[in-house]
């Protein structure tokens, strides 16, 4: 499966270990669990650009992201103490959004289990409304995530 | 946006609350917990047609279902507390999935939140494999959800 | 059990029932979900008082809770779909804190399931130092859970 | 709080960051999640000893434990993206359980956060019945754990 997704072009890998508490009562772990690690696979994505989180949910340059899309497909299980790589690039940006994509494979079988992906929208710290995401981040992304699309 | 979703064609309205711990980082629910939300709706759906939940996780008439596809829209926040409806129908039928709708509104405010849709494949309990879903729950199910269409 | 412990001293009974993704990799409720039942159980009795939370985690009299200290002692697992019945009473009040004490039976089998306590102090919204208990809630407490000792 | 507590005789040193989603209304990691916590601190003093878990709960070993007893006690919050240190070592072994001790603390700033122990019973995996800890376990944890008392 890694042959049919160019990860090459993904900019930022995750690795994390399946945890005693998110395998549910079929013995996987929780479909919503995966929501979970494409969160923090988009936290681990802004760190690598040398960003960090505030208490209050900002990160360090003021920014603000609230999620208004989320989807995943579910390919094979992840199990109980599974490690796990997730694979995460963003796909393109719009005005005030970006597209996040996760790929997630099971890091010694190597087999695929999931595929997702995230709309963020940068919002105004105090109203809480949508706000273009700033030129000096569509930057710092082109320059880190090489095949993303500027659609403005 | 009551008057924008036809509401009447949906036969399961799950009703629940915001718990403390739902909330997360940016005191909102956590994205995440929608697909728990809406995993408790199907579950919901499944009993309002009589079915139970055995404790390995396959229903009283002894079929399995494995979640293939999650999406969600955020639409509003939903805060600590609130008093949340889900909607749930299954739009479609086909030969071993069954595609869920849900959508979720404050019941205080009337306010929508979230739309939803997740696809459910019923799986063989020994092999695990996509396996028909049975014409006996194919008809049930047109009973019970009027608007359903079967694509098989 | 239920003969072994005097439940008609417990003031607030809460009904949950234990949802799909709370059951863990032994299938069984993970035994760190018994304090978001406790935790649940806590904010319900101020409710029955005629409080709620606000959003930012206060009551809507302004108070806020911290807890110091949780326990549980687990007698029978809790499986998927049980239905649960968790009685709480405050044992103790102390200078600015509460001592909660909550046991939890399946409604169906009247089995006991476990028995937890918890400490919460009362902290100044402001500087989250602790901070004397109203006398006025002490009095409320009192009418309402009759069996509550004040050390003070 | 490192003076008070003598670390040196916890063999187990377990790194985690607080995930965005284990942050709650109040703005702290979640009372509930140092349960979590200390779930993982205790699969990962077996890991260390040289055990892995197998899907079904079970340890490479085939022993299977259930969790009777927990408890913690709060000092200082741990925030969004704290790094946290968790010393985990066992305090004394009986005929059939096992009491762990744990304590976290804040990585970066040194800052006591939690203290919390739990009781963990060997079970037989068929009739889930408590049953004695092997000696071969006693003598490898007398081994690893130098300062750990057998009370049999």
């Amino acid at each position: 499966m890694n042959d049919t997704y160019d990860i090459s072009i993904f900019p930022v890998k995750l690795e994390i270990q399946v945890r005693s508490y998110e395998v549910d009562f079929q013995n996987v772990v929780n479909n919503a669990v995966y929501f979970n690690y494409f969160e923090l696979a988009r936290i681990d994505y802004r760190k690598k650009m040398g960003y960090s989180l505030n208490p209050n949910g900002t990160f360090s340059d003021g920014l603000l992201f609230f999620v208004a899309h989320n989807e995943c497909d579910y390919f094979s299980p992840a199990y109980l103490d599974n490690e796990l790589i997730i694979y995460t690039r963003i796909d393109y940006i719009k005005n005030s959004s970006l597209n996040f994509e996760h790929l997630i494979f099971n890091k010694t079988t190597n087999q695929f289990i999931a595929k997702g992906s995230g709309v963020i929208v940068n919002v105004d710290p105090i109203t809480l409304n949508p706000t273009p995401i700033p030129d000096k981040m569509i930057k710092e992304i082109k320059s880190f995530d090489k095949t993303v699309k500027v659609f403005r």
